[in-house]
């Protein structure tokens, strides 16, 4: 690991990028970051623009403290984002195999001590393969599909549950009114998270997520069953990233029509989309990116680099990037929530 | 038309039912009228169940003060509703044609002396047929669309203004952190109100509506435009009733698609779907719902029958169905604020 | 009156200021009165800083098109304001006296050929003052009181209405949960709008406002007798305005604590406060606000000076300052709202 | 402990009320243990009316499926609350010292098996000594402060958490538009989570709680200094329970009247009051209160009483009510939380 330019023994100039799909709570973490850095500890803090991009064609600005004013309830990123994965270029290309090493140069030419990374799965993968590369690196973990592997959540997650909890709600009055099933296809492509909270804050009858294999026959006989018993409508909830047929582009969609077709009970399907990742974030999502951007600034004056910032048993902590690289937290089957999910009569579409 | 019963000169049984579908603040138009012709008059409230299916099938209850408590701030209705149009039948089969006089039939047989109808364009013509063939009927203006002839505004507008444009605030930080493109189809198959005023509201750069044809070519110059003017994203705000080539399911899809391909600018869609239509009405939307609602039952004490309630030059007064029968309000061209939306930079597509 | 310097005719330097309390859509104001100067015609546009405050002492700055970029919704003012009244001055004290003639030395000092007042009644009447002496003045009515004569309705009202609304729900299942009588003060010192709509869309059983006097036995008779009929609670609506005995600074608290002593029932109140006044500007009034602002610049290109921009029987128009000065618009206690509130069962107090 | 009738081994009949203060998210507590009784143990469950005053005056019903259905989302409760503290009589009056007693009989009288208390730390003691006077009693927490020993996080809190930092949102528009500063007073007279939360997740300058003794004149001097650096205003959040001079009612009013007087910057307070505890409940109350619900329901299976069930390092567990009974969950002044905000430039008016 690459041994930072200190001032009394702390790094003094530090980078910040931000990887990946937005989501709410990027600022507050930026400002955490910086507004710590730059009030306890007197760093120079660089914003690099884009992503990884900004420092493959190093696109960068220093950060001040006027910058990180007001950007706390922000929702998005000041610092813009990309789905740049420097690691991924074919070794054929040379424009696509130089990207590590164009990075490790603008990083040594900036005269960065330390790379703070916020971002989703591959952005922590990248960073473990820049900090193997020599870079001084500390990762902070952003999603909204709550599947970062060493944390046990991470900001953008509540906002998400929100809105996509919000959109829910809307959907019991019509449904309501017209006696009919309301599918609702929310993201996860990979996990189940923000389909299980909301689907549960929402009070969804049936909800349908990528680690809990679903079964078509048995979701036409619960909601069939519903039917037969009075309960006038019904809500389903559905991850985007559940199994259906090859060619179907949105389960939500093939699962609406499906049903219609099998129950003959009227059906319609919402597809939530982008408003899942926009907008101000929650105050809880605020105060974990605020807290996760603050011990993030602490890690790097330490010189614990090699590090992700988390949130494990209550306390804000770090785990090795290491540990957490290639991994995903995906729902378990008989986590408790879903049992207890089931317990007051939810359906997984699975028994 | 028929002749009421009444009390002292006022009818005193009354039936409501709402038609169409559902919107934010049906409830409350169903508050105002139930608890100013109970309180107020002393009349009989009794509730059809959903929309004029129940007239048909005489399904229906006595609505009583308990019932009206609590639903001033509840999404759609309590009555449930349909898409029943009893008008529609083919002439052909008998149980088609008969419905018009099953109507009549049950509404001699409960004794009404008025029925409200609760609903939109459909419902106001279905609502002035049945006053032709001797009902004493009030209709109540309702629509999301905002596109009721006669009226200056209907509830359920102000509430959908409100989910659709913070739709719209949400993806302006998606936009703008990934420097995309972002298109939003609205609700609206006729009328570009929603889109107009959402697409205002919400700071649209493009606003596409039914009733001004754009040109493909305008959109994809003007979005580039702008890209090579350095403003680093869009937002498209498209209602779904604009004009698209044959086979294409959604107006949003296929635009974000196009915009794509001919720009090179990448691009994203969102389809709001039902949320536009459920929830909590606005405050706004209940104080029209409820002044809607007392309004008709002051039309019904006075006799003043075959009248919809309408909201005209600030006031609130009514209009003859017939009047308002078969026809639509749209969106004019030359709109004074279509004229100021252009002003102020906004593209609509066709200059 | 002034005759503007003009560029083909038209004003090529204009200043914005924005004074009184602030309110949600006044930056949606700014930038349609400045997106329509500079897209539409060309104009130079300044920003005066607080209100007549920033044009006595000089303090003022270019506003470009990036000033206007992303402010649609954000709360407040990006120019401040204040209290400054410039003719409330003793006409003893020099510096008070002079400060009509430094606003007008100032404006002649900086080039402009037209200063748009964006404030309240008392702006407008400072408006008006200021054209009377020589200024091409445009005024734009903005107020969370809905209490500018000459127009029907004025920006910062639906917001306000929604925030006072959504505090009234919330009460409710406190109320409920308690048996509680709950008391809301609002603000309002003249008007009761905001009570009014607040009052009738939170459904508040009592709605007490300035221009209905009320008696406090008929206050508790009423919340006496809706306890002896087992309604378990009730919500009281006041404004802040009210008649109550000297020296009682709030008659929220007052009468929260009187009708606690009288009737024995559990009384709480809740004094709103600056919330209302705050945040981001509703769907409805950044429409409005952005036409307001539309419409003023086109009021200026015109030449049409004096004029204060009016949304009047459904359109946007204007009306002369001097109709405007000095007066109020009041609720009439004849009010068809007030008479609908009444028939669905609603106290005002007064009988 | 009294040994429960059983059904197969499984208490047959369950009481539930709800006692203290209301907060959001009780009625998805009650939903969560009623589902799960009802639909996975059969058993019959009795809603008790208003806290321990129900068992008192024996007012009770039988709550059914359908009496949950639609609760998840509603603010308050059904089964009302009391402040009827059954062991806080004198030992005088016969009336008070028999109610713990009268408690029992009437536990019996209705054959529960089990007694089930949603409440915050005055109702876990009430259920602690209960439990040890021979009912099978399980505690269920709830309230808006988080203050309960024994678990990490209540419901009630998070909604609370939204509900005031959106206030503190809207005051910064205010405070920046006229350069004020704002003092906000929330709720908590013993705990100061709710304004560290609210004051972090809103942008506070200056955090007061009661855990963390202020001083005057560092407040003073830190308001002044922001000032003199040219912070055009800041935000004050205060907790109802800090410190302040005999007689003053409000330390929110208290402190905004010094902070005038002593720096002569204009300063306004707002006392945000009951809002805060009413409304539906956020999503992730609605979990954590569905989920509390159903693993109380769980323990009752399970005859595991005098427990009170918990959230504790992510996880759904429970504690001895010995354990909770009479103690409180106080902000350390060295929590991390304090620490990072103080990093971030935040004061709490101690240094």
């Amino acid at each position: 690991m690459a041994k930072a330019n200190r001032k009394n023994g702390i790094p003094k100039k530090i980078g910040i990028l931000t990887a990946g799909g937005d989501c709410p709570g990027i600022n507050a973490a930026i400002r955490g970051v910086g507004k710590t850095a730059i009030v306890k500890y007197g760093m120079t803090v660089i914003g690099i623009s884009d992503g990884f991009a900004g420092l493959i064609h190093k696109e960068f600005f220093e950060l001040t403290e006027s910058h990180l004013s007001g950007i706390l309830t922000l929702g998005g990123t000041i610092l813009g984002t990309s789905r740049e994965k420097p690691f991924k270029g074919t070794g054929k290309k040379k424009e696509e195999f130089r990207k590590p090493m164009l990075i490790k140069e603008h990083y040594e030419q900036i005269g960065l001590d330390c790379l703070v990374c916020i971002g989703g799965n591959g952005t922590m993968k990248t960073a473990y393969m820049l900090a193997e590369g020599g870079l001084n690196v500390v990762g902070i973990p952003k999603t909204i599909d709550n599947d970062i592997w060493g944390t046990d959540v991470t900001f953008g997650f509540d906002s998400a549950v929100n809105i996509a909890t919000e959109a829910i709600d809307r959907l019991h009055s019509t449904a309501n009114s017209h006696k009919r099933i309301m599918v609702i296809e929310l993201m996860g492509h990979n996990a189940g998270w923000l389909s299980l909270y909301s689907g549960m804050a929402g009070g969804g009858d049936l909800i349908l997520i990528p680690e809990i294999p679903h079964d078509e026959k048995i979701i036409m006989d619960y909601l069939q069953k519903r039917a037969d018993n009075n309960k006038p409508y019904s809500i389903v909830v559905v991850a985007e990233g559940i199994n259906v047929p090859d060619g179907e582009s949105s389960p939500g969609r093939y699962l609406a029509r499906r049903i219609q077709e099998v129950t003959g009970l009227e059906t319609r399907e919402t597809v939530l989309g982008y408003i899942q990742r926009g907008g101000s974030p929650s105050p809880m999502d605020r105060v974990l990116a605020s807290r996760f951007g603050a011990a993030g600034a602490n890690l790097i004056a330490k010189g614990d680099f090699g590090r992700m910032v988390a949130h494990r048993n209550g306390e804000i902590t770090s785990v090795k990037l290491s540990e957490v690289a290639g991994k995903t937290k995906l729902v378990s089957a008989d986590d408790p929530m879903v049992k207890q999910a089931r317990e007051m009569g939810t359906s997984f579409g699975d028994c």
